[in-house]
């Protein structure tokens, strides 16, 4: 029983120096570096500052890698550690830059790897921890909207790649270049350009693009209006039931106090008259 | 007698049947494959793939025809299933897709009644049927704001056809055409070329585009704002209604109580000397 | 005395006559017509066709006239019939078209008013009259955020034309079409290839569209914000104020109930024993 | 001690001054003149107007100053005047425009300096320093927002110049031409033709523009919605307080004196036989 406790300061202690402010700057600053370096790389360097680079970068591989062990040791419970989101993209990521890369396409894959280091920014900095999980949240609730998004899509792209094909193969070749053609009329770029191509050949095809337009907007704009709703009238439901207590409190409270008092006031009559008709008898 | 009890057990099994998640998850599968079909006959495919196709396609239109003649059937009211708008759109689609083509527009017909079936997703998913049921009730709301939207294109569209039809017949040759420019224009899709060619004749016009803009951005805006709030309102009015009634009728059971101990005390009260009046008298 | 109550139930007559529905409807249609007939103007029509126009717009000019006229009779107050802004609107745009037009410009300008026509389907569809009333209302309220959005893009311009003058003459020329190129900017109309020009003098000149971008953007989304907060809030207020009364008077009116009880309970204790009181004495 | 009341009286007789609607009107107009004089610079003139231009903005250089020496003297506070930050960025401005400037670079800084006159129309007009105090409040709140906004477009701006820096060197160079090229896309300009670009030679990277357009209007949409709740959220709670606790007061006044009756009721009872005792006794 007594290597439990030993143990236990020892992750205290661990723990202490993991949560402490200098702790937790030096990772944000090395996270930071990291960040300068893959956008200076993007630079072309004389060799010198290339090479220096390079050793940077071993460095902070190095440091994350270390990071990664402190933190694992530092957490008691080594299963939940694990389990944790956060925890797993930030082994995967550092892991991923320890795989020894040469020829040239994975050098590239290196290289990207490196960039998704920027990343742990959001799973070191809990208020952007938060912010994230919160985006998440929001992500199912636009889950029978985005079908019913893709459906209309998949449809107009259907019609435009049947009509519009022989018209300009580049854009309504087949249904998934239509897609992202009805992509592009979505965010309004050049889709009269598009459209005019094809009012040449379907003079009438002005009603497949408005009509397109008119429902991808109302349907974007009813998800937009139900997303707010959503979201206030939970933050809304929340704060009213405890306001609506804290305001009934009060009154039940002194309704209470009247009803104590007319029992009391209840208990005094019916005993009074019990005191006194000893003597009426 | 005998026979309607067995007809309504037969009723019930054939809608056990029907509410199955097996049958569910069929139907849907079909209709998924079947959309599937319709976006690879916008490829180019090898003559057997294109046969197997065109099998398919008859396979899914059978499957279809079944499965609508088996819900009609297993409904017990036959008058009810065809009022239902979903149903009514599941028979035509159905039915449309059953009808022999032969010439080449025609094929392109029969194309294009097979896109729609894509849309069965929505009648068959409930979820996708409450999510454009809410969105056709939003429709009406709109009604006189896109009436005012419409007058606003048409005087602008009017006066522009007007004035500038002499500078470029092409983008406001009649009245309609300048109203797909202006709709152009508040998409903001390149109006500024709109703009600067017409500002060569009329140095002024300028005025002409930024009102339209105005006009119409603040319109959306103001109805944008008026659809957040109705629809907030709405749903506000309907929990805050719950809410105050919970609310109150906690105060108010306190409150009966209180007028019932009162009530309990005054007769006490009235009856007690009535008691002792007796001995009084 | 005689001539005024029979000059009243003229007046109650005309009114009649006036708002009954076959009226209104008549009214509407005719604008409809006229609407309808100032888009066909703008077509190329055979001469028969333009006669026709011709003849029926003065036969609509003439109906407008006697509507007017009617409309003015049947209004007992006259003064305030002209103060009313719809009729002043009504009035003008009528007899605009009354003046004689020969040259070819006094025919635009006639064209010009008859396109105004149109709005008067605002001032006789009531729903429509209600909406422009309460978008007007909503005007005042952006008064300062406007002034400062005007004060933004003077500062920008006034810059703009300042360095980039000597870049593009036409888009940065003076401080007037600076202001027309940044609301071009400010609707992402091909702004980059704004930017592009001027960055290759000025390498640094992506700063100032940035910057440009994200203040307008900034202001606009807090004004947007802000109308929404402040028409809620007054809906908000209304709504509560009335849903709180309802509430409240619930309550109070069982409190009422309890304090009567408590009066009679008091009166009768007191009157008890003061009639006991007289035995007792 | 008597030149201390002296001094505050003429500080009064000052401020008085300083508040008055002709002052404050002349100081506005003035501002109004200033920033049309820097408007009218923009214009090609004639050289008599730019001398009397030159004249008149000595004059308006002179205004400025006197009106911040008096508004000086007239704050019986001077630390506090400084310590003010619109005071502070009116002194600059006003002294920024004393310093004489002889080559064209430092006549370009002093015109820039001039143009900056303009903002202080806000600091002088209430409403405008009102709103823009409101609209600095709403800036930290988007600051993790921001932040993270940053982070994606870093990650795309590192991962677009690696992949995409050989297909278009002035697009995708650097991380920097590339997070200016990312803003393009975001704002929709022309964003189909940098795809359509870098296709070419990587045909699935429609994947990247689709996933940073959907990701960045996905934060930027649950930004808004989050500003909206927040503010919202503010002005609510502030609003519910004050109205909740009138409703209450309501009740609770109600219920005060349903107690004070009931103690007055309890008095009289327990006094009343009290008094009568004794004759009983």
């Amino acid at each position: 029983m007594s290597p439990q406790p030993a143990s236990a300061s020892r992750f205290a202690q661990l723990r202490r120096i993991e949560s402490s402010p200098l702790f937790q700057t030096a990772v944000i600053s090395i996270i930071i570096l990291s960040a300068l370096t893959i956008g200076a790389k993007t630079y072309e360097l004389p060799p010198l500052a290339e090479k220096s680079l390079s050793l940077m970068d071993t460095g902070i591989t190095l440091f994350f890698l270390l990071e990664i062990l402190f933190r694992f040791t530092a957490c008691p419970n080594k299963k939940r550690f694990l389990m944790d989101g956060w925890n797993l993209f930030d082994t995967l990521v550092v892991v991923g830059s320890l795989i020894p890369l040469d020829n040239s396409d994975a050098v590239l894959l290196g290289r990207l790897l490196r960039v998704f280091r920027v990343l742990r920014l959001v799973s070191v900095v809990p208020e952007l921890r938060f912010l994230i999980n919160s985006l998440l949240k929001a992500i199912p609730r636009m889950g029978y909207i985005a079908l019913l998004m893709f459906i209309i899509f998949y449809i107009y792209a259907a019609m435009g790649s049947m009509f519009f094909a022989n018209v300009d193969e580049e854009l309504w070749g087949d249904v998934a270049i239509a897609m992202l053609t009805l992509f592009r009329v979505a965010t309004f770029e050049d889709w009269t350009d598009v459209m005019y191509a094809t009012m040449e050949s379907y003079p009438l095809s002005w009603i497949y693009y408005l009509t397109f337009i008119f429902l991808t907007a109302f349907v974007f704009l009813n998800m937009m209006i139900g997303a707010i709703l959503e979201v206030m009238s939970e933050e809304k439901s929340a704060k009213d039931a405890q306001q609506a207590h804290a305001e009934r409190d009060e009154i039940t409270r002194q309704l209470q106090t009247v009803q104590e008092q007319l029992k009391e006031l209840t208990k005094q009559i019916s005993e009074k008259p019990g005191g006194r008709s000893p003597p009426a008898s």
